[in-house]
Formats: structure tokens, C-alpha cells, sequence
């Protein structure tokens, strides 16, 4: 059983892959959690629905987001009534969330409701939730703190930021199953996520790092970052804000205890000798996922280093 | 000013035929909310909705329910997800209902909600909930108590009816301005809707049965009933569940110690004598409104009756 770690649409990539080349039910994936926020009254868990719509073969990959020939009807009228439509809620989706809602509203917890959803669209993978505790990303702006999603979304990631925080983390505990995930885990899988916003998040949950660092699995991770940028998203501005360098290596340096064997593109090859100095194996690869071909090929790779 | 006694689909189509034929901002329409249910989590108020689009132009007239040309992408999702799809939402219907729960959690009345989407749909007519308070249709059948939803959609009226009562009715208060709008109107209109479970409930709310009898205004009712048969609905049958004959002129009991004049089919002319009898003044006319024309010419009657 491999455990994956992951955020939104990169980590999605190499999951796709991942189900596509190797049976969907050997896969635990703890799901980041920070950035779900609620709009128009509805619980939406975007980085959970990402990895279950590209699981249920629902996604739509060219956009990174959303169901795949979804419409936006609910979302057009809900803009007449005065709400906000820059979060891009399609009328599919939209079933998504209330569902979700109804079902937390009635007392399940977030995992037991993840467990529905995907039971429903037949996604044999074991999607969790980092935490059923609510933790939310806030980003510190010059004009003042905002949510992840006002960031990232409504903000198209423009505003410089100063910090980044989890409110929350400190007292949230891991969702059921996921520690136990870890300790089970023949290996471990660190998508190419956001460092800060995405896979920061997960390990900041009280247990998890730990978990992981005591794991004898061999724990493999991707790197969100080619060059001096982000594959997609905001990973670069947001590692500098956290005073970080944007590069691959120091993004194997944010995982140095954990991490057996990263994954950085050909075009870091002379970071290697660096992170190797942190006593982490480096394979170089092609690893921007621009087609079903890359996906599937990177995703063989990964398990080729787990299995090792 | 006049004031409109109403129910959904019947009461609708007169509503529309004032609002074309009249200024729509002299208008002030109380609704039941007694059939108002929940539904994936969601606040629906059918009638306050039905009437809000058929104000807004926004009906689905051949259908008599929901909003033209809406689509059920979100529905179809939702029953992927095990909900009961036997209530037919639209995706911008959905809209309505999403924004309306959001206010209510938000802790607004539902009477601030409904100006909020007539001010946004620009309905110039003041809708007014009959109650802010919860009160629930229920309906005795063979097989146990259900909701008003449950038999009249779910069901489609098919169990025998023991007893109708309304839950919550005693303790409810009208909604602001009910009361008020009543003692300063000009006219009052009781719309052909169904008598038990339209009218009845907003009659029974405390206070309003009163007001509606210590007016100095003409009061005029329109019947639901032609011949033997609804025209619309399960009106006969609960009727008859109320112990009360199906017909115009017991309609028109319903309602003896308020009305003036009671506009009933040409069809239903030999129940002229027995109406009088309660002193009440009839007209007969043609009361199916199937056209635009009819709407038209039927809202023209009843303003005449008022202005006799």
C-alpha cells in the first residue's frame, strides 16, 4: 500500500498516472485540507475534489480544474442574487458541495463524507483528508491577512505576501486512518505540490511529519519546481515569502528528514550534488506532466524508485 | 393597494395576469410557506418561489413549476450521490435556494430573504411569507404522517388523505407587514388556489383570518375548483379529507366569513344561488386560465369587482 501526499492539480498529475499504471485501490491519499473554505453557505474541500475528479475520470485536465464539460448556470444565476462568482463553481460540482454540506451539517466528519462521495463515483483509491479539524491557510499580505483561496483565486496570487500561516494546525488532529496509513505504507509519495500551501500544511499536522520520519518506507518525493518556477501556481512567491530560496533543491530541503529520493527535473541536474549533500538520493527526470504519456511515465518511475 | 392571498401554480397565473395588466408595485402578494421543506440541505419555499418567477418573467408556464429553460446538470450529479431526486431542481432554481439557505444560516428572516431575491430578480411587487415562523403542512395518510412535499410530489397525491393539519400554525405570528398591509389595502384578492393546503394555512395563521374580516375593503375570491375537479392539483381530495364537499360553493364556505364576491366557472352556475345564500355576491365567469389572454382578462374582472 503506497501513501501519497498531495495538493490540488500537480499532485493530481502524477495520481492519474499513478491509477492509470497501478491498481487505484493500493493508493492512500491524505489530502490537504488548509485551503477549503466556505462560499455561498457551502463547504468546498477543492484540493480532495481535485484528486477525486481526476480519480472518477471527471476532471478536466486542460483547465486543472472542476468536472469536464461541466456548466455554469447555478454559478450565473448566484452572481444576480449579489454573490461572488470568482471562486468557478460549475453546476455538476455544485452537487459536490452540497452534498458534502448536507452531510457535515448532519454531524459526519470530513473523512466519512470523502468516503461517500467517492464511494459514489467509484473512486477505489482511499482519499483522507489530512484532518476531519478545520485548518485553513492564511496568507499575509501588505493589505492585511486574506484566505488561501482569496489569494490564490480571487487575487490571482498578485498580492506580495509576507507570511503564510495554518490557523488551526496546532490544535487539529490527524483524520482517522492516516497515521496508521503512514506506519502501514510500503512507500510514501510526495507529490509535486505546493511546498508551502499544499504539502506544508499536511506535515504541520500534529503526528504526521512525525509518522513519516519514523516510516521505514521508502518515502519518494517530486518537485514542484523547474528552474526558478513553479510548474503551475504560486509555490515560487510563496517559498520566498517563507524566506526560502524557489528552487528544487530547497524544496528537497523543506523534506530533508523525510525524503529517501527526489525527483527533480533534467533542467536542475546541477542541483543534484546540493541535495545530495543532505544525504537524499536524486533522480533527474522529465517531470512536467503535460500529457497522459508523462503522466503514466513518471508515475512508473516513482514506483520504480519505491520498489527499488 | 391591493393585497393577494396565494398558493403556487393557480394563484401564480393570476398574479401574472395583475402584474400585466396593472402596475405590479401596487401589489402586495402574501404567500404560503406552509409546504416550505428542506431538500439537500436546502431551504425551498415553492410557493414564494413560484410566484417570484412568474413575476420576474423568469416561469416555466407550460411546466407550472421552476424557472425557462433551466437545466439539471446539478440534479443528475446529486443523485449520483444518493440524494432524492424526485423533486425537480434546476441549476439557476438551485441558485435561489442556495442563496436563501445562506441568508436564513446567516440569521436573516426568511421575509428579508425574499426582498433580497425579488429586489435582485427586480420583482416591483412585494411578496410577504404569510409567517417568518417554521410551520409545516402535514398529511395524515393510510400509511402514516408525511409532508405536504412528500404526498403532493414525491407521492403525486396518490394516498388516500385521513386529515391535513398545519404544525407550528398556533405559536406562528404573521410576518411584518402581513397584518399591516391588510388593514391599509384597498382590495384583497383570494387567489383560485387549493383551499386546504394553499389559502388554509395562510388563514390560519394567527391574526390574519381577523384582519381579513375587520377590512373595510372589497374582498374577492376566485375558485380552484370547476365542477367537480380541481383545476389544478389535489384540491378535491382534501377536500373531501376535510370532511367538505369538492365543489365551488364549498369553496366559497371556506372563505364565507370574509368574502364579498366569489368569482366562480360559467361551468358552476347553478351553485350561484346556493353562495348567495351565505351572502355572498357571484360572478361567473371563465376562470381556467390557460392563455395569456385569460391571465389578462380574469385579473381585469377581478380589479372590476374590487373597484364596483
Amino acid at each position: 500500500m503506497w501513501v501519497v501526499l498531495t495538493g490540488g492539480t500537480g499532485g493530481a498529475k502524477l495520481i492519474q498516472g499513478l491509477s492509470w499504471e497501478f491498481d487505484p485501490a493500493q493508493l492512500t491519499i491524505i489530502c490537504n485540507t488548509a485551503d477549503d473554505f466556505f462560499l455561498h453557505g457551502l463547504s468546498i474541500s477543492p484540493d480532495i475534489d481535485t484528486v477525486m475528479y481526476n480519480l472518477a475520470g471527471l476532471s478536466d485536465d486542460a483547465r486543472g480544474w472542476g468536472v469536464r464539460g461541466d456548466t455554469f448556470a447555478a454559478l450565473r444565476q448566484l452572481e444576480k442574487y449579489g454573490c461572488e462568482a470568482w471562486f468557478q463553481l460549475g453546476d455538476q460540482d455544485l452537487a459536490t458541495h452540497i452534498t458534502r454540506t448536507k452531510l457535515l451539517r448532519e454531524g459526519r466528519k470530513l473523512s466519512e463524507v470523502t468516503d461517500w462521495l467517492c464511494a459514489a463515483l467509484q473512486v477505489t483509491a482511499k482519499i483522507l483528508p489530512m484532518t476531519d479539524d478545520r485548518v485553513e491557510t492564511r496568507v499575509e499580505t501588505a493589505r492585511g491577512e486574506i484566505s488561501f483561496q482569496d489569494y490564490f483565486v480571487k487575487q490571482r496570487w498578485q498580492p506580495e505576501v509576507k507570511r503564510v500561516s495554518y490557523a488551526g494546525i496546532e490544535s487539529c488532529r490527524p483524520a482517522a486512518r492516516v497515521i496508521d496509513s503512514i506506519q502501514r505504507a510500503t512507500g510514501v509519495i510526495i507529490c509535486p505540490s505546493n511546498p508551502v500551501t499544499s504539502i506544508g500544511p499536511i506535515l504541520a499536522v500534529p503526528g504526521i511529519r512525525e509518522a513519516l520520519q519514523a516510516t521505514p518506507a521508502p518515502v519518494i518525493g517530486v518537485s514542484p519546481i523547474i528552474g526558478k518556477a513553479a510548474i503551475s501556481g504560486p509555490a515560487h512567491e510563496l517559498m520566498k515569502a517563507m524566506g526560502s530560496e524557489a528552487s528544487a533543491a530547497a524544496v528537497a530541503e523543506c523534506y530533508a528528514d523525510l525524503l529517501d529520493n527526489f525527483v527533480i527535473d533534467h533542467e536542475d541536474a546541477e542541483s543534484k550534488k546540493r541535495i545530495e549533500r543532505s544525504g537524499i538520493r536524486v533522480t533527474t527526470s522529465a517531470i512536467r506532466m503535460a500529457t497522459v504519456v508523462d503522466k503514466r511515465r513518471l508515475a512508473r518511475e516513482v514506483v520504480a524508485l519505491i520498489q527499488e
